[in-house]
């Protein structure tokens, strides 16, 4: 039998994938996206990120191997169209559903980039933009200026796993302690940003940088 | 002697090409771009959802091996330098060469993705992103909301003319009727959707669910 | 050793960077992004022509392979940081950076695509997005129209360096007269559009073209 029971990775990926296409859907639907669109901009945000990942590595999008990640986007739709109106309440739930994920796309992409033969620093890059590169597009589609460029911590949160990652590599752990160190450090982070408001400085503008340089 | 004369799909396909970049054109022409950026835009509104599924897919982009699709753009351009101000009374035959452009472009997509070696429903998306990305790219450039995330049926179009092509397939029909039986199936979904308004439902939004999830 | 003195084509790819990062970190200043958005923009302003030329031509992208291009980045981030209030007076020295970045990126995109083994029109257009395109990116990320479709010369520059090239291939000139004629029409072209605001005709739009097609 070759259909087997899902694994703790799957499972949480499962998890990861569906947060990411509600913050996808809802943001779609405050701009009154259709059905369509609002799935799009689901998928964007949750494969979208792996997908730039994977054309720069050079290997096939993960989500044209296997059906899972679009199947799990189209559940996410249906959640929304049937119970948007209890979805306010579930902040915290789909807070902590979104920190897991972007914990496990971190790793995810890490781990995929190192086997591909690459450097640790570019490895970095790579689970930044795993986690983190959905939501831009997601932004993008919706015509707002990308979120993360702004808020509380987010794609930093990335950067200070991978940096983890590297460091239980050198220390020569073993895979199981690596992504587990990696995925919380993620997950520790972002939670603790968002609790604590923990931004990264502003950058102070010149007036009229756009006549300047184009 | 080897210029021959254009097939019927190449005719076909040149009226696509120019009925896209017609599309782009105009769009840029409303926001005040010169004549490059209109062209830009043009060029990214016929080819760019080729072009992402070619480097999805993992081959050289289908018009870097033929300089037809950017002189076709070009036409375009020159057109509607030529003749903006009559273009509007041309409005059907636009809307026709669209959804003509559109169907083929759907069996192009589709036919290459299977003809690459991937299953049916990542053809299926494949085809609707030939069809219906390059109008998404084109709106980010230009700086709006993608219309087809929110105006009768575009994409959805591509869509079923995917289903039918798996349909046609599974009964194991000649290319011929599969590849006409897709076409007919996006054009006649798109000129009864613009004929009688039809539009995916909107998605309900709560509001402002931007501070919910990020 | 391996460690060498940079050589000259070095020194201007990194003052090029460096005046490309630049752009995307002012213009994101203006936009109250965080530090790390504003580095992101700057790497993408710096990197992303080059990316996309080098996905299509299905090559691993080159800043993967060599990391001066991030920390060069990182370098203006700091630049900006630190001096961002006498930056304002810098405005002809940071245009004449980025004009001698936007004529050493064109040189390189060119000759890397002929170097694939592609056609000169392929190579003219992968050396004007290998200058232009990460403009274009930048303007996506900060969520304005592009600048460079409404501006003074900035990608038909690219244009007119790449003719150059192929005019000095065809009369087989050698490599250093070929790159240095391609770059110094480039530089001369982009100083000339500028010193006299020459802009290409905008095009003449209709009244709301959106409704016309979609």
């Amino acid at each position: 039998m070759s259909i087997a029971i899902p694994s703790f990775v799957q499972i949480i990926e499962f998890v990861g994938t569906f947060a990411f296409a509600i913050s996808g859907i809802r943001l779609a639907s405050a701009k009154q996206f259709d059905w369509f669109g609002a799935y799009v901009v689901g998928v964007a945000t949750a494969v979208g990120g792996g997908t730039f990942r994977d054309m720069m590595l050079g290997v096939t999008p993960f989500w044209m191997t296997d059906s899972i990640y679009l199947v799990c986007s189209g559940l996410a739709l249906l959640w929304v169209i049937l119970f948007s109106k209890y979805l306010i309440h579930l902040h915290n739930t789909f807070f902590l559903f979104d920190a897991i994920g972007l914990a496990l796309f971190t790793v995810v992409g890490v781990q995929k980039t190192l086997d591909c033969g690459y450097p640790l620093w570019v490895a970095i890059i790579m689970g930044t933009m795993t986690g983190a590169a959905g939501g831009v597009i997601r932004d993008v589609f919706i015509n707002e200026i990308p979120l993360i460029f702004r808020k509380e911590i987010y794609a930093m949160a990335c950067v200070i796993g991978g940096v983890v990652f590297g460091i239980c590599n050198w220390l020569e752990l073993n895979t199981f302690i690596t992504h587990g160190a990696c995925g919380l450090s993620v997950l520790l982070t972002r939670i603790l940003a968002v609790k604590y408001h923990i931004c990264l400085p502003i950058l102070k503008g010149e007036n009229s940088p756009k006549n300047s340089i184009n």
